[in-house]
């Protein structure tokens, strides 16, 4: 009754009938495998995004297998891996761009790395566009299941996985300069700085700052919660995963600063 | 094998991780409960909204927990609540904002109310932003697990807890004034209003009415199902929670009366 | 623990609680059951894109029940259906409209077919505009629970079951004239045309072809996957289904062919 758990995340959107397939496909190699959900509208292709959710919420679950599908590369010779971490038991399952890498270091890192391209529990024949389906969902409901790694795929070195570039903030002549980590449902934006940038900046609670896109300038309120300022102002906090995030109470941060994506330059400095 | 059942309602929308990481949190304290997701986009603090749906849908759900997070004031000091119902044994989790009542309606009111702001469930350190993963889900995994109310908070007056205002519906010489209370994702319209209007206005099956917004006006048949009215046409029928409903035919009712929103006031009256 | 199994497909969307009271309606009447969700964002009343995602899906999935519901005659006099499949024990549950025929011809065809429209699962009174959780989802639970097809309704004749007409691709003097039988959350265009279509062109791997709609032509190149044409460049290919498809690698062929719908002809030949 308490698992083994799988929790899942990919970029293929709920209109068609991919993610649930997916679901049909553990179940049918472990059933007694419990499947959570993380997300499935990742932007599509948008590996890094992908790669910051799936690190924010897998501490929030259950020891167990995790299956992510963000996979631009699929069809092409990217590798298929099958993840150990080394804390907590954790095997993270999806193809080798980087995908898995941040979620691993929330686990201490990547204990043991196998290529499970060629697993013989992968679905034959083998489509080239659809290795959610056919590759990793069989992989990771193998894992669920009980069979070891070893029996899944080849060992490799975890030196040699694909790892993403991640821009990074820092703090310049009293401005910070930081880029847009995440967007989410709201607008509201997560930023690659956190609490020690603050204290560069030598803020005080309530402090206000003008926040600068390419295209646009806001003043937001340095602040604990929404509830801290007006409806339609803006404030810089601590997002409950402990980045610095910048949000529009009622309203849209990323609308407010010009349509900012991920990915977007940001520089904040105390207001003149 | 049979629950214990946790319902699940936000306004968390499923773009992001977050409905995925209250599952994890649930299934980690509690891991027999099985969770029915009842929607997660409900418009974005639209508690109103979320109250209606909630209170549509927990009757055609086995007993159990009922966790619903629509939020506005998140991190403000409003209260946080878990409710026992005087039949049914349910019990309805969520913030003190008016959400839970007319859930609670349903199965005969609030026996017992509890604050559990403080609950020793909640995980630490709690977020400011998403009391739903750090307080919310925590203590309603807690209860599918057996915990007893008293154990999670302090009991509190249920006279003393935060009311929606709802409009009512009214009939006035021969012309009933209504509200919109919920536009579906089709467009159709479920009014404040039921059969006891209805027969106010002495109207029979199939005859014509005009039905008004402030920007347009459509010709409605009150008949019994879609399948009553061309294409294209529109009907005022009871829809299935009971409420009185303008909807069009393979069209949006919505659109229609020019992009009607909740809380929109239509009258309808029998066309000259 | 592993089932018994319900696949659950609808045009209900999620935005509204219908999916989650389904589920509910299921919990109670077999609280065992497992619901794997394939979709509920097929384009509403359309019951072609339905029964292909149907058929598409359910091989994949653990024998069982599938609940399917794309149901623009609610209310109207068409029938209600439970059908068994020739082969692997499969039951299907959804109205009479051709949703469920395509899926059942996955697995040797209707076996049986039985009227339910009257079974006394039905939850009283019926709604007219419900019949998901009124009807539909009560029998699939009742058949998920072990109760024989024979107890909730009444025995037809499978060759009066209502059928979808579906258009066929044919090659004529060197041009292959098809239609889109589905448009997914990508902008991916998969046709009604298979491998024996290709084999009567006569065309090579990496050929170009010109990809006609009535608004706009666009090259493609024959190839096996995404990753075998640079960003921005169309290819047709066989889809994970087996079904030929156009596609943009990085965008959308929808788009790029002056926004063409499921039911939209099309034509391929080999450039000039």
């Amino acid at each position: 009754m308490s698992g083994p758990w799988v929790a899942f995340l990919s970029d293929y959107g709920l209109a068609d009938e991919f993610v649930g397939v997916c679901h049909g496909v553990i179940a049918r190699r472990c059933p007694r495998a419990r499947v959570i959900d993380l997300t499935h509208q990742v932007p599509r292709h948008d590996v890094r995004a992908g790669a910051l959710a799936l690190a924010a919420a897998l501490p929030y679950l259950p020891a167990g297998v995790a299956l992510a599908v963000v996979d631009p590369g699929v069809g092409a010779p990217r590798r298929a891996l099958a993840l150990a971490t080394a804390r907590d038991g954790r095997v993270l399952v999806g193809p080798d761009n980087g995908l898995l890498l941040p979620a691993a270091e929330r686990f201490g890192g990547v204990a043991r790395a196998f290529d499970i391209g060629e697993s013989r529990e992968r679905l034959e024949p083998l489509s080239r566009t659809f290795h959610g389906r056919d590759l990793f969902a069989p992989v990771a409901a193998a894992v669920a299941a009980g069979v070891q790694l070893e029996a899944l795929g080849v060992a490799i070195d975890p030196r040699s996985l694909a790892v993403l570039r991640r821009p990074s903030a820092r703090v310049r002549e009293g401005r910070l300069e930081a880029h847009v980590e995440r967007v989410d449902g709201f607008g509201n934006l997560a930023l690659d700085a956190g609490a020690e940038h603050l204290s560069q900046l030598a803020l005080a609670p309530g402090e206000e700052l003008a926040v600068t896109s390419a295209t646009a300038r806001i003043s937001a309120r340095l602040c604990a919660t929404f509830a801290d300022v007006a409806a339609g102002e803006a404030l810089l906090y601590e997002d409950s995963t402990g980045a610095l995030a910048v949000a529009l109470n009622r309203g849209s941060a990323a609308q407010a600063l010009g349509g900012v994506l991920a990915g977007t330059e940001i520089s904040l400095e105390r207001s003149p």
